[in-house]
């Protein structure tokens, strides 16, 4: 499908990897709806991934960036508003890590280095983000910032560590700065909760197939897919949504309103 | 604007009565995307507005329903699809009132029936249209339900007396027939928690000039209009939100997260 | 454990059935804490229970009423002033059926009827309580009113029904009056949403069992009891809670709190 | 008033600077009611204040540390425990800055290492404290924890500025860690958000007096006071709230539950 939702356009995606991530499938479905954008990522994540394939797709420029440098940031911003011709439109945060899971220290067992730098990397960025686009006034008036976030930030699923937290000050600060960039600038800023997704690093994380498998049989819809995020990340970035703003999407089949499901409860029952 | 987005979609909306309605809004707005849809009110609104002028102008056929009627409901189903020439994609419910507020009774001295009047029309009337529409399998896969609510229904806003618990009835009643509704059909079922909209219903209600203004200094993009509305809920009918179900979406500008705004508390600060 | 908490206090406790009732248990812990009370339930289910057991115990007058009459429930207000020597403290409102869960229809087929009746006796019948206690003005200032409520009005269950929505609203018609009674009278009012308990009414819901099981494998603490939910509202009745109102409260052992136990998920991994 | 709610119960009290504060009020209340405590602050705040008097007073050691270093909390723990004689059955957090506020940086202008130091002492100590109670194993069965919080969590508050940010990771981090506390050690894990409180600390919040005024009128029970949450404090350490984990409680009057009160809604109207 394609609509021309996003005609004229512009924008920044953060986070695209392989074909398996979401920032890729939006990338491509933004692509489609007539958008143009600077793809983006960390200097690291860009040479294991393939980045540069989406980036001729999809008729993009790369520029590296360091989403915890305000430096890199702001030359980010600067760049991206000369290569696509102009203010932006709509930027995808889709960014996070957690040192702590994978050198598989347990929630009650942090190492608090590691702690701040996911922190940093998975929370803190999207303020440094939004800073550096406040500050050099990038944003169109009616743009969409949207950051991809998961409910642990609400409640716990145990090997998701100290991730729940980060996801919870995420999404803060998609509302604090929201009010700000709400009332100042007239663009909104929203989180979406995303169903697990197996994405290269969620597979990478222990119990993942479970977890999905159970998420799953949970959700009334069955769990919502990357490109189907992709889509719906469209949605926000349209014209279609321009009130929606300070909030936290689920995007999730129903999980987050399931308290059990038939499937589920079938298993406690003999 | 106009994107071919609900293209061969056909559905029912309800609660249309003049043009300041968000159900008219919406279907204007359904109808520019490319959708088809029968138009139903209660047989006394229909007499009351000019929906006739909107089924000219939309091509759509007028079909009289109480709402709180099962009789009138199940003929309103089969005649919609045998009208639309097969099963639905999508519903507007779009219906409330209060005879306590009309009658200018307060919440604390309600009058039963007027509140169990009040109740049947605004909050199970939506479990009627779905138990209904969910009885004669009348939707398709991937179908959109949606009804309209306001935040009364988690804040208290003292004027808003029985609606609040009215409409706190109808998002519980989305979040359980959307299990149903999700598991078995795979269709979604959400609600609009939408801004304070000048609707001609809307502006009978006492002190509701004020409340407006209120709203709109708390709401850092401004409240939400009617046509505002009627976009976002094409989105949601549309297939870029598929995944999205047993939710209550803000949309209001950023009311529902904004603490208190930097206008409203200048206020309080001398 | 008694620490005199309640000393002085009065109040009303509707719906102790039999020794399994939260209310039961409540109206024990009230007693030992030094309040004084009515004891009230419906004309049937006092025929069913053995209310006098407890009355006998606890020092207190029975005086039956219909939660859905209004002059039921004037009358008992008024006796229980009578009976007790002033105004009141406290209230505890413990009533819930649904006719369509004893009737064995599912949610998607509800009759209407039952619907209705469910509603009213589990969800209205708190406001017909706060009315008759408001317009009486039988409230001392800082008094207590606490409902019970269930988790499936935020999140479904498939099994709990129709009593999904009534306990939505009767949760919203605690905030509402909350307002009221707040503003104008002091007191404060609030729900409890406690663990599936297995009371008397709760053991004869189909799935109960499994149903059980899977909340205290659920929740962090296990889930809980009757007893702890009496303490519980010992606390919210008590003068160490003054300014907690409008308020839904968790007394669940973390479930709400808990996306997926590592016990739950270990089920779903080989 | 006092009831002997924590005969025999030991713990830790972190952040009483002055009498105005809640950790003071808290203590004094704690006191009363039976329990026996450590008092802690950093140094430089012990500095400040006049903690002193109140060790005084409720018979209190002082154990200086450092809220974000592991060691000073490794050594706090194990020497309260020492002191005490035993295990611990209550915890109180009550701390948090914004140097960004101090330095009258706006949430759109942040210095991050500013952000960095805030969300340490305000936020991340929370779990620091926890995991060093964790590791020692130093809390009984049956123990609370709790932190102090405020709603900014959920809602903007202007100049409530990053503080707001790591409200709701130090939420986050009450609930990730209280499914660990509760599954393995039976404790529980709760944050109480209060009204706005004229604090030492809050006062100097610029435009604190305007919102504090604000909120008085918003909530329908009046602002909770110091002492207020001191006594529900006592309430959540007691045996009556031992189920009641991984919650965030609003203390508040009622201003999270009110959308608008008439108050507040008649400056909008002519």
């Amino acid at each position: 499908m394609a609509y021309n939702l996003l005609k004229g356009k512009k924008g920044i995606i953060f986070g695209a990897l392989d074909e398996f991530s979401i920032a890729w499938k939006t990338a491509e479905r933004v692509h489609e709806e007539g958008g143009t954008f600077v793809l983006t990522n960390a200097p690291i994540a860009m040479r294991m991934g393939k980045i540069n394939e989406l980036a001729e797709k999809t008729g993009s420029v790369i520029i590296p960036a360091d989403a915890t440098s305000e430096e890199d940031l702001d030359a980010l911003v600067a760049q991206a508003m000369e290569t696509l011709g102009g203010k932006l439109d709509f930027v995808l945060h889709s960014i996070g890590m957690s040192i702590n899971v994978r050198k598989g220290r347990s929630y009650t067992d942090q190492k608090y280095d590691f702690t701040t730098k996911g922190w940093d990397v998975s929370a803190l960025s999207f303020h440094k983000v939004m800073q550096s686009l406040y500050k050099a006034d990038a944003m169109n008036p009616w743009g969409s910032i949207v950051a991809l976030t998961y409910m642990a930030a609400q409640r716990t699923f145990p090997d998701y560590n100290d991730m729940a937290d980060n996801k919870a000050y995420l999404e803060s600060v998609a509302r604090s700065f929201g009010y700000f960039f709400g009332k100042e600038k007239k663009v909104r800023v929203n989180t979406i909760s995303q169903s697990p997704t197996p994405t290269t690093a969620g597979k990478g994380v222990k119990g993942f197939d479970g977890f999905i498998a159970y998420a799953e049989k949970m959700s009334p819809l069955g769990n919502a897919t990357a490109l189907e995020c992709a889509n719906y990340t469209v949605s926000l970035f349209s014209d279609l949504t321009r009130k929606v703003t300070m909030q936290n999407l689920f995007h999730d089949g129903g999980f987050s309103s399931t308290g059990v499901s038939q499937e589920v409860i079938d298993g406690f029952t003999e």
